[in-house]
Parts: structure tokens; sequence; C-alpha cells
């Protein structure tokens, strides 16, 4: 027999591009979906969750005839049973796809129009990069089976009340609206009609880039072409300036309020029966939302909305945060965009050939987090716990009976449970621990019936600062009666936060 | 060129093995998954959330020749580079191999001991079956770097707390504990200590039957085999009556009160050096939760525990529910199991050599939701929205107006989104909506400042059971003036909670 070879230790690693969450960075992205789910809860939609896995069919990836199928999904290929090869399955990459099979496969026992939310992880197979993971959370409502502008309203009141539920306060948000059918209008009056074709593609696309390169880069682009930061040339669309006038008037169209913009828009897609249509779907979503009390603070008709027009095929929405926060180079910049969405109507007709309205709306868990982070608003729920020492590791009795007695009071507390030889290591453990609080009666406090408390964020505070009067004014160690330990540590606790 | 072939539409469903979870499903699974996470909390227990996704070398399943790694996961092989082939990655089968990477990789940053907690769905590469799936919730709690059994007695206490909190009564669930330090003093009494393989192997299979086939059966499959019901005959182990003995002795050793147990289970190992430790373990665990007031009614030792005795280094428990319930045949039976866990030392040895103490208990969130049902005390926080109507679409403002004063008032309320036409479907959407009220504003309501609120609840209860007179006295469909809108809908709400 041949000698085994002793296999390596294997590595200690995620796999690339993959992260682990710890402590409040769990608890705090609990909090917030919760908080979420409330107000979608409250709006009538329905919890979902889908299986993470999907079959590479139902996910709309075709297969290549080589082996791995699309390469922007985590897929593997089932067994088969004989001849018959096993089904190739994925993890699903966001939580529309999904939402199209579950429609499809349930159509029938779900109500009509179905409204839903979900949140959960996505995977991405692509390349990871700084801060770009291939595991995310998404977090989603949709509605199906609604052609009506009133559920698109419904997105936008919503959102507005999203933000505001889990912090950011009025003014500090806008969720600003535009729809496809306008723009589309507007190509129209261009003669740039669905059959145009390349040029319309290319006109799409320039659009795109609005958010970034502004209306006069908009124009050199429609037009002769641009000179971009880099320093290099791209080309241009090849219109005329004249030609190019409807598009950047469209994306140029706010005015001081929604009639004033309603006006212009009006005007740009002047003949066109599609665009005005459009035009009165975003005077009605102003309407409805002003009948619920959603003034142009909160939800304004602006056509500069650039993003996912390509993609949606009538009102598009997007959230965007107002407030500044300076970027990695130190420069002020809005925080932007956490939310978008719009209007889609082809979200079950693979599957059954039939066309089924709907609307909704993503957040950006990870982009909204990050925006509470910024503003203060992340007040973790958890904090360390109250620490029990063990000065006697023999009456280890006592000291589960006190963290009893503060668990039963409600308060979050934990014994030691490493090697008690060493003190020192106590307290830099409850220092790890983020503990507000520790505790102690070694064998001479057992005896006189006391135990000592120690205020450690106090502590901390006066080691840092304190003058050697303050010191002696504030004391940071308590000595009281052991069946005041619920009492005193509350006190402590409560003077903290 | 070719004549493209039109391909065929994709089939709309989840893969074998795999479900969605619908509204309630959903709702209820996390509502609980809180409550146990408050529990953990409490006592001292951090989230975690490990990645879906792990390398397969770092789950401990080891690449065989061919070119599909274990088959009890979902793997599949990331490009390579180069010459270089890529990794196997697989989704997660449990939450245990994931604490063991997360801690050999992060442990310079962890506290220690590590108290972490994590809920979240895990994935089986099984053949699935009637309510088998693939992808399925864990919920775990485990303490590294603690080699106390103070450790085990706390999660002991915890599993407890944690039973009370989802809605378990106490006297309906009993934690039981048990050492496989026990077991091994027995069989070193017997002369089967670690070195004697086979036999010593047999032993222990034999005793993970005795949960089904009771103390005659082991006593048969520890000596010349058994019939089974199925009328196979398997084969004994071989020992003697009286070697079989010592075996019998520890799974029957409980006595009336945990003394007694521990005086039995004394006599039982008399001799062993592991043994008496294992005892001694025992009696500590009984003396600390006793500490924190917990009583043989809720935890006691158990001898009888066998499940994991074959894994497990240490202290063993098991949380059961006491009560009965019906099962599929019609036959009375204790519901059983909820979750089982216990000390293991190897944790984290296949990535760093150094042997690391855990223990830990994992709770079946599927069967304890089930158990929760079972008991009616899954009372879903969700219930189905107030539905206002759409009597006259161009009013659509005006229905807007009522679901945002339902809403900010805290009441779950939606306008009707579908083709208003025709009312019948309104209220048979409202019914698959399980709504609990209708709102109703026709032109001539509107006309008189009035609208029509329907108490749906009451409205089926009298379609079903009352008489005319009954009828007549308790109408369920009310005429307020517009402004008492939100009061008389919340007065009916609480009338039907």
């Amino acid at each position: 027999m041949a000698k085994q070879k002793k296999a390596p230790r294997p590595k200690a690693e995620t796999p690339k591009g993959f992260r682990d969450y710890f402590g409040a960075e769990v608890t705090e992205r609990d909090e917030m979906l919760r908080k979420i789910a409330g107000v979608y809860n409250r709006y009538g939609f329905d919890a979902l969750e889908s299986s993470a896995v999907e079959t590479v069919e139902a996910l709309g990836k075709f297969l290549p005839d080589v082996e791995r199928p699309n390469a922007g999904v985590f897929a593997w290929q089932e067994d088969g049973e004989g001849e018959k090869p096993g089904d190739w399955l994925a993890l699903r990459y966001d939580l529309t796809a999904p939402l199209a099979r579950v429609y499809a496969q349930h159509r029938n026992e779900l109500p009509m129009p179905y409204r839903r939310f979900a949140m959960g992880p996505v995977w991405r197979n692509e390349k990871p990069g700084p801060g770009r993971y291939r595991q995310f959370y998404q977090c989603d409502a949709d509605t199906v089976g609604a052609a009506s502008v009133a559920a698109d309203a419904e997105i936008c009141s919503m959102l507005s009340d999203t933000l505001e539920e889990v912090g950011i306060a009025r003014g500090d948000y806008l969720v600003r609206v535009n729809n496809r059918k306008v723009l589309n209008g507007v190509l129209e009056t261009m003669g740039l009609s669905d059959e145009a074709g390349a040029d319309r593609d290319a006109v799409l696309r320039t659009i795109d880039k609005f958010d970034k390169v502004g209306e006069a880069g908009v124009r050199e682009l429609l037009t002769t072409g641009r000179l971009d930061a880099s320093g290099a040339f791209i080309d241009g669309v090849g219109l005329s300036a004249a030609q190019a006038d409807p598009v950047v008037a469209f994306l140029t169209s706010k005015a001081g309020d929604a009639a004033g913009t309603l006006a212009n828009l009006r005007a740009a897609v002047s003949g066109s029966a599609i665009g005005v249509q459009g035009v009165d779907e975003l005077e009605l979503i102003a309407e409805l939302v002003a009948a619920q009390g959603y003034g142009p603070d909160r939800i304004e008709i602006d056509p500069s909305v650039v993003r996912g027009l390509g993609y949606y095929t009538g009102p598009v929405f997007e959230a965007e945060l107002t407030f500044e926060i300076f970027d990695e180079k130190g420069r002020k910049r809005q925080f932007g965009s956490v939310a978008g969405g719009g209007r889609y109507d082809d979200l079950v007709k693979r599957f059954t050939g039939q066309e089924v309205p709907a609307t909704g709306v993503s957040i950006g868990v990870d982009r909204l987090l990050a925006a509470l982070r910024e503003k203060g608003r992340l007040v973790s729920a958890v904090r360390g716990p109250v620490v029990v020492t063990v000065m006697d590791r023999d009456r280890m009795g006592d000291y589960q009976a006190m963290v009893a007695e503060l668990r039963n009071a409600g308060i979050r507390a934990e014994v030691y449970l490493g090697n008690p030889k060493n003190f020192g290591n106590q307290l830099k453990y409850a220092d790890k621990r983020q503990s507000p609080v520790a505790v102690i009666e070694g064998g001479d406090e057992k005896a006189r019936g006391i135990i000592q408390i120690k205020d450690l964020i106090l502590g901390a505070q006066i080691a840092e600062t304190a003058t050697l009067e303050e010191w002696k004014d504030r004391p940071s160690q308590f000595e009281v009666a052991r069946g005041d330990l619920v009492a005193k540590v509350r006190e402590i606790l409560e003077g903290q936060s």
C-alpha cells in the first residue's frame, strides 16, 4: 500500500469577494430591514422569501455551448438520471427574476394585483474589487398586475415613508420621478421612433451619461463628440445641434414647480401620443402623491432622472439623499442615490406569454446603511454585556446567579468563562467586549455581603481626561450590598446612555 | 444565415427540493428568530453572519479525483487564472463549519472566549423527499475557547429561556443533559477503551438506537441480535449478557432526582478516571443551573440522552417538548426534540493545529415553528390590510388620501389597484387578502360627505351562522362621516382582535 500523504492544513479564508459580518454589522442591518418591512407591511405588501437557488432556465440565462452557463452567476449542474442530463442550477443574482418565476408559478393562488416585498442576499459572479462583494443584500418591493400609475405613485410615497422611518430626516432626501414614455415622445418628435434602431440606442446611451457629463457634455456627445477627462476622445452620435435640442430640452425641463415642469414637457413632446401619455402619467402621479400629503419637498417630477430609462417602460423613480458628505479625496459632494425603480411590463411574459404590468423599487441596503452611519443614526441596540468577573473559580455558582439576576431584569450580562487566574485578562476581555460595567466579588467581599461594581465607561473617561480633583469627586467604582446588584448596575447603565 | 430556432418557454418552477415562503410563513419565522436573538444577546452572545459560500477546502470536504467534490454539498469550480485551476466553492451545509473557519481566520481580533450566534439558511445536496428540503434554516449558539463546563451550563439555561421566550410554557419542555465522558468511563470499565476500535464503535452505534428500540432492544443488539419491526434480523455486537449490563445500567440510571442519578452513574463508572470526571461535570452543571434558579422541571441530568453521543466529546444536551400531539397516523406521541448540542473540542484544529474547546446548541427552526403552530402560539403580527375600494376611477386621489390617513394612524391599508370596473372582483380581492375591513365611497356618498365601512370578519360570520334576527341586530356595514374614517376603522379592528 502506498504511504498516505498527510493533507496540508486548509486555509481559513472567505472565498475572494465574500465577507463575514460581525455583531453590530448584523444587528444594525436587521434593525433597518425590520423598520422597512414595517412600512411595506403598512402599505399592504406581503413578505416573500423565494429559494436562493433557481434553475438557470428560470433565471433567464441561456446555456451557451460551453460547459459553464452565464459567467455572471454562480452555477452548477445537477447529477443527471440515466441518459437525462441534470438541470443547471444557480444562485439568484437579484430579487426580480425570482419574483417573475414565483408569480408565474403561483399566479392562480396569489391575489391580483400582488404586492410583495423581499429582502435577502443575492450573488454575482463578478470580479471582486475594493468594496465590491459577490454576495450582498437587496431589499425590493414590487406590485405585479396593476397597470394604473396609482401603483407607481404608491411606491413613491412608500419610499418617502421608508426613508423617514429608518432615520433620514425630511429635507435630507428627495424621491425624483421621470417617465420613459416622455423620452419616447421626445425621440418620436425627432424622428427617432422604435424603428430607428442604432441612432435611437446611441441617444439612449448618451442620456444615461447626463448624470456625469451634464448638459454641455450631453450636447457634445449627441453631436460631434467629446474629449473626456482622461484625454480620450469619445465619438459623437452625429446629430446636428438643432436635432440635439429636444433631448437637452427634455433633460433640463425642470421648472420651479410641478406645473411648470409639466408645461415644459408638454411643449417638448407636442404631437407625440406616447409623449403626451407620459406627461399625463407624471401629472397624475404628482396629483396622487399630493392627495396623500406628499409635497415637492419629498416627491418631485424631475426629467433629469436618467438612471434606468433604458430599462424601464413607464415611470422611473430614484431616491436621492441630498446632504453633503466628504468623499475619499476630501471633496464635498451629495450623498446621492440610495434606491431606484420603475415600471416594467414584461415580467412574466417569458414564462406565460402573457404581458403582466409591474412596478417596483429596490433599496441599496449597504448604501442606505452607510448613509445612516454618516448621519449618526445607527444607534446600535446592542451594547456590550455587563461582565461578572471570576475571583474564585470554586464559586462559579455565585457568579452564575448574579448574571441570571441581571438577565432576568433584562440586562445583557455574562460571566467570564476564560481561565480566571489572571485578573488583568478578565478586565482586558471586558474592554474588548466594550463592557459598560464589571462586577467583582472576591472572598473578602463575599464574607462582608458586598460586591464591587466598576463603571467602565466612566473609568475610561476619567483615565483619559480627568484631573486628580475630578478623579476624587467622581468615583468609578462602587461598593454596594450584594442585594443591590441589579439596582446599582441599572443606575450606572442609565447614567451612561 | 441559419434560421434562428425560437427558444421554448422556460418552466416556472423552483428547483427540486427547494421552496418559496409566503407572507406569514416569512414573518412568523422572522419574529421567532428575533425573540431567540434577544435571549442570545442577553446572554452576551454576538451575532455573526458568515458568507453563504465557502471554499470546499475550508468546509472540510476533500476533493476526490473526479470532477465533482463531495456529493452532500452544492459545489462548483471557479474559473482558473492561467495555469492555476480555480478554487472549488460550495454553499455552507451547516453553521458550525463556517464558525470554525471564521474563528481560525479572525481569532486575533475576536474576544476569547467568543460567544456567537448565527441564524440563516444552509444547503444540502441530498435527495429531496416529502417535507425534506435542500435549503432550510438553522439557528445556532456556540461558545468557543471556554473549557469550563460553566459554558455548557449556560447553554442549557439559555436554551430553557429561549423556549419560554418564543412561547413554549414551562412544563411543556425539558432540557436533558448527558455526558460522553461518562459513557467513555462505562466503556473503559468494560475493557472497551479507545483502542478497542471496532467493538467500541459497534457499541456506540447501538446506543444511538436506544431512542427507538428501548432497553430490551439495546440489550438484544449488544448481544445476540434482534428481529426488527420489518422482520429483518439485525446482527448483534456479540457481547455476553453480563458484558451488556454496564451499558444498559448507564442508559437507565436516571433516578427520581439528580443526586440519585449521579450516584447511579458514579457506581457505573467506578474505577474509570474519565468516567468519574464525566460524573463530576454533570454534577457541576446541575449545581450551576440550580444556582441560577433552573430546577429539574426545566433542566435535568438524563443518561438516556444518546443523540450525538458519538460526535460530542463532553456534555451533550437536548431540548425536548413533552406535550403530546397526534402523528400522521392519528397516534398520540410526544412532540420530541427541537434542539440539541454539546461540547466538541476539535473545532479549529484542522486550520491551526491548536485544540480549541467549544460548546454549542442548534435549534431546529422548522420543528420549533411547527411546535408553536401546534400550540396555537403563532399569533401572526400580520393581518390583512384594510381595502379601500375604487368606485370612481377618476377619484383615485380621494382613495389614496384615505389609505394615507389610515397608514399614518398605523393601520395597514391599501387601495384596490386592479381594474375597478367589476365591484365584485374588488370584494373577492379583499377576501383573498383576508382583509378585515373594506371602505366604500361612491359618488353619492362623496356628495353627502359620508363613507361606508364594512366589517368583513363580522360579515363573514353573520353570513355563515346568523339568523335573520341576529343579522338585523348586528349590522356589519356602517355609514359614517368621512372625517370619522380612522376612528371607525380602528373601533372595528379593536373589536375583531
